[in-house]
């Protein structure tokens, strides 16, 4: 059977509403209380299975090292056959009907970690972190409020995936907490800048894609060598800091109001989990260039949720549900086009999709369009009002595919803002 | 003495021309082809000091394998105290009354590499790449080129260090050459764009100042912090294709524009060398905010140049004479915004100070500026005209500072323009 095989169970007890089937095995990287040193490991059901585990008892055929290290880049740096093998591997290792680890107490006891008594890293040294433009929906909005209703879409935004490059050493695990962020505001109103904490701090909801093989300089990829180079992708909270944003970002794109943090996901679901869920994306018009011209079905049919708790909450509340199938651009022509120039490609690089939100009003990936600029601030359970996040407000996105029966998730990334320091 | 003492010499005989007397002791990669594997050396007169064959003889307190490394980046992390203790040490050992090396026969024969027979290496593992736009001078070119000839300078320019993030992947050492980029075009008198070769290619003379030191997530830095994390400078051409940019460039700033290619050149020079330079920058009217106010003379008086040779032509003929002291915003100034928001700074981190034009016709810092956006094309000797850099162009940048009888310089960052691939 095919490991996405819907009939495949594992003997790890797994409920159907978890994010961690059999048939998903993302990778992160974990710690115990017993042994601190980070090492590579999949989740399964409410387990991690500890890969440098099985690979110091010769469960799984590969380079010795490549999974007690802080990071899947060494992992990743084998390239897809290796990705393919290694997750068909541990996918029959779990199966509820091979004996090896199943019946294998000792090595049972010590490879399947308790998650709730793991730590999770940061999966992936982040080798450059770039942040895609790609929803439509997004960026007609951002262009109704801030440009021109009449005509919200930049000329170039039909023809080009946009983007622009993050920053790398700011991009955390779920968990991590937010220091809001200072910088120069200049309200309209006002007719100088001046320096202190951001008033409009905000989250961006968005999914990365995980780069695990490089390219040369000088170099374009077809279609197929970029999909071929995806390992996989995690969810991803692109901070944002309206206010430093709006007043910066003329002519040479955001910097400070998107440098102090971006947060994602534990898991890294690889691409071959999602083959079973993708779907056609929206219709292109124009064309693309040929460039960027794709055949068959190129997004992702995956619902997408963000939650809100403030201090006054007990639970986080629903802010928003929305679907990755939205996105104009989809992940392979952002990665394209990434390339285009001749850009070198590395393996870790981290590909931010833009905003994910979709075309109803409860559909939209950011505070902003939500509280359209917080003129309509959100009316939360409880009462409380949200246009920005406030201090201690806590953040926390979700997102899954639906299978028959199960579905392949990422957990959760989360985030609660701090005060400035 | 100290190590910039004008009066020192060296046993190792340096012309008043050359840009590695004493005083400097830039640091790069080397190998040979004895022994192939990079090792970090200083450049000296004609040779470069090896300095793992230095700590192989015991000559040097510091870590055992900081120098048998691809990079400085080890180097660097050890810290300011570090750097000028070892400084001063190199600086010791290579005065023409210090026998330890100069009577060694055998280690000098061993350590003392002449430079035309070493190859250098990209010296540092760049963490991030980030370009700043820090030239009055240039900001208003270009804005009287686009924008508005009347105010041609955007309002935040005068508050804040304007920069963006680049891409770190394609920083490249002298020497490498450079493909031309391909990428979407739509000259305003096109109807839709088209991919294909840029056809503005164009070159930007920089200064790259190279952190050393880390800083947390979620800290600002004071100007004293800022200055002690920088270890030295570089030359830096940002390669551009105009075309390509002005099609991309809204909102989020250039992307594949500059993703192509950026050369450096392959000695960094010491902040501490540069010390006996240091001269005031331009008023700055209006006064920064007070996180950006800084004491004392925070520029430098370095003299650089650009040459240009074609296909056609023997010899590089100068295009481009100018001075970093023109900066409007410093260095320190640029670190300081940087990590303003919260952005941890990262060991290797490479901070390009932006094109770097004077006030005069002939102290330009881009083709697209010494060009009028190529409607002034350049006279070459022997009569050829460039608009922007045609296939087979060879770009040169040499940059120094005069002191009394010796120079303290970079060396030179080269690239030649390949037709696209």
């Amino acid at each position: 059977m095919h490991p996405n095989d819907p009939r495949l169970r594992s003997f790890v007890d797994v409920k159907p509403e978890s994010d961690f089937p059999i048939q998903n095995l993302p990778y992160g990287v974990v710690s115990t209380a017993d042994d601190p040193a980070p090492r590579v490991g999949v989740a399964i059901g409410d387990f991690v299975l500890d890969l440098a585990a099985l690979q110091a008892a010769k469960l799984l055929d590969l380079p010795e090292d490549v999974f007690t290290q802080s990071s899947i880049n060494a992992f990743m740096a084998l390239g897809p056959n290796v990705w393919r093998r290694t997750r068909a591997r541990i996918n029959a290792l779990l199966r509820h009907d091979n004996p090896e680890l199943r019946d294998h107490a000792e090595l049972r006891a010590k490879a399947l970690l308790p998650m709730s008594q793991v730590k999770l890293h940061l999966p992936l040294r982040v080798a450059g972190f770039t942040d895609f433009y790609s929803s439509k929906e997004h960026a007609t909005n951002v262009g109704t409020m801030f440009r021109d209703k009449t005509n919200p879409l930049l000329p170039n935004w039909l023809h080009i995936p946009i983007g622009y490059n993050g920053r790398a050493s700011t991009v955390v695990v779920s968990g991590t907490q937010i220091h809001r962020p200072r910088g120069q505001l200049k309200p309209p109103s006002a007719e100088l800048p001046s320096f202190g904490p951001c008033k409009r701090l905000d989250f961006e909801l968005e999914i990365g894609v995980v780069v695990g093989q490089s390219s040369a300089m000088g170099t374009m990829l077809t279609e197929q060598q970029a999909e071929e180079m995806i390992f996989g992708f995690t969810l991803l909270n692109d901070w944002s800091a309206r206010d430093i944003q709006q007043w910066e970002y003329v002519p040479l794109g955001p910097f400070q109001a998107k440098a102090f943090a971006t947060s994602i996901s534990p898991w890294i679901v690889t691409r071959e989990a999602l083959e079973p869920f993708r779907v056609a994306g929206p219709v292109q018009d124009p064309a693309p260039l040929p460039y960027l011209q794709q055949k068959g079905a190129n997004n992702y049919d995956m619902a997408l949720e963000v939650a809100l708790r403030t201090p006054a909450m007990q639970q986080p509340a629903r802010i928003s549900a929305t679907n990755f199938k939205y996105m104009y651009w989809s992940s392979v022509q952002q990665l394209v086009h990434h390339a285009s120039s001749g850009c070198a490609m590395s393996v870790g690089d981290l590909l931010g999709s833009g905003t994910v939100s979709g075309p109803e009003k409860d559909q939209l990936g950011s505070l902003l369009e939500l509280s359209w600029n917080g003129t309509e601030p959100l009316q939360l359970p409880g009462g409380e009002l949200r246009g920005f996040l406030e201090d201690g407000d806590s953040l926390v996105m979700r997102g899954w595919c639906q299978g028959d029966g199960y579905r392949v998730g990422f957990g959760e990334v989360e985030g609660t803002v701090l005060a400035a320091e």
